[in-house]
């Protein structure tokens, strides 16, 4: 059914001291058989969502915005105060489950580290590539969205930082919740709003709005995901002579916009139709070029 | 290293219509080895925290308030929009995987439903029995709390059911962070408090004050999880003819409360000797009378 490729990190973060002769020679990740179990079931990624996470997008080979991911990852861990992932373990996992899946224009890439067995002092880590679904629809015609509590206010990162706002969880049963809310209400996608009334985040994407020739998305402090897409397409649209800006956006300022889109690295931009009731009209030829600009990515 | 004892539920929810001859022979639940890996890391149990569990004390082979227990998880199941457990498998694999582990006087059993892999529209499902921890100290001695802000206002798992307040998922992480915070700050454990200042529960445990003679928990309306070993805990208070009651709780009233308790399923109740820098009166008998009475519940 799944047509995952995975390979199993041995070495997902930095060893203390000196590696023994042993630890030099042993593979720092192999290739494992997605079809059969890789996991125990006491591992604290499964029995507490206790880990984190990077999804990568993978454009006929090139992953794209690696470096930006490596280091949310290694943000995320940090935040958790897990052991400090080996980036470069990672970043040559990432190449090697590239190399090794079917060749396809468009693939993610999953990076996932756990705290491992409770007591073991020995986190797990894997990567794998799978074929990325077919987003075309997503992001031509667009998606409708709804705007729902994300019950925190916009500060609670500075205030509350064992709230884990801004870190990228393995503990994504609310985000999958809230799609699922999305659902039941007719629509596709979610941004999530503060308690106190702050523009923050979709589920799994940045929010960019184009209000009045700005460009504008909620700024970073609001324990928001730093946006990997989110920052190629400031590039994009500064190269179109637009200004873009970090900001406070209110909900009501979300009601004024001219246009908006949901970026994520697998899906790219999808620009919003509509958001609860309100009809937005999708800019086809802006858009198109974002999605080309975002596809084309080489750093 | 781990001496767990692991079934496999492999009927873990209610098939539709009737079952036919080969599901009608397929065992219910199969033993298998927790030292090998028995999970695919495409479970959206790991990648998404996306399931729920239920923990239960079995105190001399008996499993304490083991129906309670089945009820709560399966409201979690409906609160997560997974399919409905099938309470009867589970139930005999509960009393299977404390059957087939070495007999100590105190373990506990982990019941662990997941959404299983993405598209794959079949749950996963497991029981595993570990033996307790030794929790001596805790029961008589007593721990160190302190208060942490939830992020959450008292009244959101009423206004915002997708924050799944009151569920109790596998998306843990932000309760294992609230209680390295407690440990960073020489506290042991957490008492959490809405936005607005009402008292609500610890990460894995209720809370149970004495105040003037009452005895008093948060009611279960505000997003928390209706305690199984609270409800037995009345019982021993009525039983004193003390007078119990479910209360909104203030930040202010925990201040004057005259005794407290944090109570769960495995660690029963543990007294509060101290919450953030005051100092709290152990009532040494109570809280004897109470753990006996906890740890010889048969019902």
């Amino acid at each position: 059914m799944s047509h995952a490729t995975l390979f199993l990190v041995t070495r997902p973060v930095s060893v203390e001291g000196v590696l023994d002769d042993a630890q030099r020679a042993a593979p720092d990740f192999l290739p494992a058989d997605p079809a059969e179990p890789q996991l125990s079931v006491l591992d604290l990624g499964v029995s507490r969502g206790d880990g984190c996470f990077e999804s990568i997008s993978v454009v006929r080979g090139h992953a794209q915005a690696l470096e930006s991911h490596l280091e949310r990852f290694a943000a995320s861990a940090r935040r958790l105060d897990l052991p400090e992932p080996d980036l470069d373990v990672w970043r040559a996992a990432v190449h090697a489950v590239i190399q090794a899946h079917v060749p396809v224009p468009e693939l993610f890439v999953k990076m996932m580290l756990t705290r491992g067995i409770e007591g073991a002092n020995a986190p797990t880590g894997w990567v794998y590539a799978e074929t990325a679904p077919d987003f075309r629809e997503a992001r031509t015609t667009g998606i409708r969205v709804v705007t729902l509590d994300r019950g925190y206010r916009h500060d609670v990162n500075r205030t509350s930082p064992w709230l884990l706002q801004g870190a990228k969880t393995l503990s994504y049963a609310v985000n999958r919740a809230a799609i699922r809310e999305a659902h039941r209400r007719g629509a596709n996608d979610v941004i999530f709003v503060s308690s106190d009334g702050i523009v923050l985040e979709g589920p799994t994407s940045n929010l960019i709005l184009l209000d009045g020739g700005r460009v504008r998305t909620p700024q970073t402090d609001l324990g928001i995901l730093a946006g990997t897409t989110q920052a190629s397409a400031f590039e994009f649209f500064e190269s179109r002579g637009l200004r873009t800006e970090y900001a406070t956006i209110s909900a009501d300022e979300l009601e004024r916009a001219d246009a908006a889109w949901l970026v994520s690295s697998v899906r790219q931009a999808a620009p919003i139709n509509a958001i609860d009731d309100r009809e937005l009209l999708v800019d086809g030829p802006l858009t198109e070029g974002l999605n080309e600009y975002l596809l084309a990515r080489q750093e």
